[in-house]
């Protein structure tokens, strides 16, 4: 039987996403979407004990479900039989860390862990080690560390060591016994193949590791904590694995969990945000990817290398070989108007909706869209979940203001979305301003496909035309495109995105009246943006000292 | 028969509230409420026109309704027949100001002026007239004018002359057909009594008027606008009747309205805060009087004379004769927790009420009670509706910093309680500051009787003891016993109080393990006050004037 299929999983904050593609004809011949179980652990745990602030965990064993039942649920989708694939490959948030045992069983299914927070793996959001990241920062800054520069200059409490040294200080039972702090992903790909992998991407991308440069030294790790000195290649393994590459070929183990034959390919992980862009068609600089989600990322490939202060940080042959891939990101942006619309709106506003048939965001949107630009007198600082790009900075917090007693629930959906747009700018502009040149915007993920509206305003406030990705599967249908470079069907990342992306599905021209108001706001923005943000005003850290 | 009784009719933002007090044993043995039909008009006017932004308006006939309605109840709820009243009481809110024909009838009955929203009567919080307001500060300072220092140095869009101001800019025919613009209170003691009186206490407070100085200068006016030169003495009356006495007796036409007898004394009406205080037994200096209602007032007497920037005004002989009272306030408080209610608490939140059976503000209080001070991370400005003290800029809009993802509306409703307590130890301390001395504080009105959580955070804010007033009516109260001085029952204000004030009905103390914690988030309200307050950043008003 010819294996001319091959499937992507997209692991997602909420759920897993598989997608079926016909890599003759370039074609997305079936898909199936399995939620996490346990979602995301940021209260209590399964056991019921009640969680600190800022902790955002995982349970892996939603991983395993998604593998068993979401595989099966997109071959019989796409009428596909698990025969005629010729490979998987994977993406996952990141970094989303686990520890496990040495023989690759997660901590928190011991017996002895259940009720232990850091036993569970910590989602990308997890935000309690910012003081973890902050004390990283400022160490590597006192010894004039050279990775610093890959990262802005600052650590974020999002990725892999300042989780780990979190364990340590609070939970160092935990650390002890601890084989491996793993990514999720390179778990999954463990668990389907029996073979350990590190992606290179993750590995740059989140664990400060350089492919010119390695980790940083034991003695950096022992400055951090004597207990973490040789933590590299022992608890964080130093074994990179490259990208566009096949990580192993499954198990029986795999085999059984999945219902993929034994053999069949799976290729080297990548982070969610990275993978994209082949999907887009974006494989060299210019273009620059936006990704909106619960929260976003901007990603943009560099032929060369510049310091950016507040990005995320960047990977050489990440993506494409050959390119440095930027990373900068907002941590929240589809979770803010979640929240607000769980939170915030009145039961009237769901009766509307119901009476009309629509859902609740189309009627906030319907409503907002009446309003005229800076109608409200509103504006918001897009920190509800930390700053992530530029200042990088966890303890950051949202702000509202120009609120009157006849503010409404749509005036601040509104707001909400031009701060986020807002915040997105800024970013553009960090970048224009440190000498990485954007030609074009290209947004994805289902907001970007969905809420005309907010990307009317994305094209409005940042003055540049928004192209719409061709598919609302970007990660997933990337993740494809990988594994089939893995199986040998492709022989570049170029190659398989000239098969495979989309062309794009809508573009949103900017209102230049629209623009120049937008214009004046923004400058207001970005002068609250650097007085709670630079250190000129730090209420917003005073107040969630006291928390 | 024993004319023992006495009426006070408190015609606050919604209704009208009347009392009957037994002027023998000090006791209220009946009282009645009336809602006004119309309620606020901030949207439309009744012919469906709508209203532009910051609109505050009324239907004097909702005035007449009360009279109408609201005395027969209160009598019947007392088992006092009409002939046994000696003297009826009104406060009013202000500056409330109406423009009236030469017979009394207002412009808004006539039905060229049916929707000509100028043509209505304008309520104090009625900020449409901030430009103008603005304008009167600057052509003062300009001119050096002496009132100004009264005012702490600012003119408010609430008080008369912006008012009137804005009808002449914006409506220069209803200026033209007005024969006088007069307090509503004013304007319903006319139509009972057939006799026109300008209380000293509204025209001190709300009409830049002063016993000794009388009104600003025909130059000063004709600076503002060469049509108002002479506006004093003819669209202004310049006949200012003295508090504590009669403003006359009830004719044919005010019997036939309220149905007390042709000749029932009715005493010079007071502004609702001002009159409260000797309802509280607050007569002399030293005890500050807090309102809580849709709106703050803070009110002390004062021996002396004190220039005290930011306040709304004093008055001698204002209330007290001998006394000079001073009064500052906050522009929203119930407000601000009715509007947050309706519009931003979802729908879970009824449900859980009503399953308990209780308000859905007694269900946030119990929620939010069980926050620690500074525990949510939440820090607001109370600006909702414009600063009254001690900025006095109604184009301040409201903040509120600190917002997350896991933010709840408990948080939030706690937060705003806290802001309206930061506003009002700002006040107290702009009083003590500038040499006005505060031994203790009462709390009046429905929200200090009934929220514990909100009075004891106001003692934990402030670090004072707070007493709650024994009276829940006490404007209606006071009213009863300036009614009481007109029939010539009571001598003077200080006996009238001693016969009829009650003791207080409860006693905050504060925790002094609170307090310093609150002192660490009011040095950050503070910052924030100046900073968005006086000019640093204008971010506000830039916004404001964009709408």
């Amino acid at each position: 039987m010819k294996k001319k299929y091959v499937i992507g999983i997209d692991f997602g904050t909420l759920s897993g996403r598989a997608t079926v593609v016909d890599t003759e004809s370039g074609d997305e011949v079936g898909g199936a979407v399995y939620e996490y179980p346990h979602g995301v652990m940021d209260k209590t745990l399964p056991c019921g004990r009640e969680l600190p602030d800022k902790f955002a965990l995982e349970h892996p064993a939603d991983y395993l479900e998604v593998l068993k039942n979401v595989i099966p649920m997109a071959l019989s989708d796409a009428g596909v039989s698990a025969d005629e694939v010729a490979a998987l490959g994977i993406d996952f948030t990141a970094c989303t860390l686990l520890p496990v045992f040495e023989d690759g069983t997660p901590l928190c299914f011991a017996e002895k862990y259940k009720s232990e927070p850091h036993a569970y793996v910590k989602l990308w959001k997890h935000h309690a080690s910012q003081p973890d990241a902050d004390r990283i920062t400022e160490i590597a800054k006192e010894r004039g560390e050279s990775f610093l520069r890959r990262y802005g200059g600052k650590i974020s409490s999002e990725w892999a060591f300042p989780k780990i040294l979190q364990i340590l200080r609070e939970a160092p039972e935990v650390y002890d016994d601890t084989y491996r702090f793993m990514e999720a992903a390179d778990w999954v790909s463990l668990m389907l193949t029996g073979v350990e992998t590190h992606s290179a991407t993750f590995a740059g991308c989140k664990a400060m590791w350089d492919a010119e440069e390695g980790y940083p030294s034991a003695d950096f790790f022992g400055a951090l904590d004597e207990r973490m000195r040789n933590i590299i290649g022992t608890k964080v393994s130093d074994k990179i694995s490259p990208i566009a590459t096949a990580a192993g070929y499954i198990n029986e183990r795999g085999s059984e969990l999945c219902g993929l034959p034994v053999g069949t390919a799976l290729s080297v992980p990548l982070p969610d945000a990275h993978v994209a862009l082949p999907a887009l068609g974006i494989v060299s600089p210019g273009e620059m990817m936006v990704i909106l989600g619960t929260s976003s990322c901007q990603m943009i490939h560099s032929a060369e290398v510049s310091e950016i202060p507040g990005i995320c940080g960047y990977v050489r042959d990440g993506i494409v070989p050959g390119y440095y891939t930027y990373e900068a990101g907002q941590s929240c942006v589809g979770d803010t108007f979640d929240r607000f619309v769980k939170n915030f709106v009145p039961k009237s506003y769901f009766e509307e909706a119901e009476r009309e048939g629509i859902n609740i965001h189309a009627l906030l949107r319907r409503k907002a869209k009446d309003e005229g630009v800076g109608k409200s007198g509103l504006l918001c600082l897009d920190w509800f979940n930390g700053n992530r790009s530029i200042l990088v900075d966890d303890d950051l917090s949202g702000m509202l203001l120009g609120v009157t007693l006849n503010t409404t629930p749509e005036q601040i959906y509104r707001c909400l979305i031009e701060g986020a747009a807002f915040g997105c700018r800024r970013i553009i502009d960090n970048f224009t301003e440190h000498g990485v040149a954007i030609d074009s915007i290209c947004a994805c993920g289902g907001i970007a496909r969905k809420d005309e509206m907010m990307m009317q305003i994305y094209a409005d406030v940042t003055g540049r035309e928004i192209k719409i990705a061709g598919t609302l599967q970007a990660p997933a249908l990337a993740s494809a495109i990988y594994a089939a470079i893995a199986a040998g069907i492709f022989k570049t990342v170029e190659e398989g995105s000239a098969r495979i992306a989309k062309p794009c599905y809508k573009i949103y021209t900017p209102s230049w009246e629209n623009h120049k108001l937008y214009d004046r706001i923004y400058a207001e923005y970005k002068r609250l943006y650097d007085y709670f943000g630079r250190g000129e005003n730090n209420v917003m850290k005073v107040l969630s000292s006291m928390k």
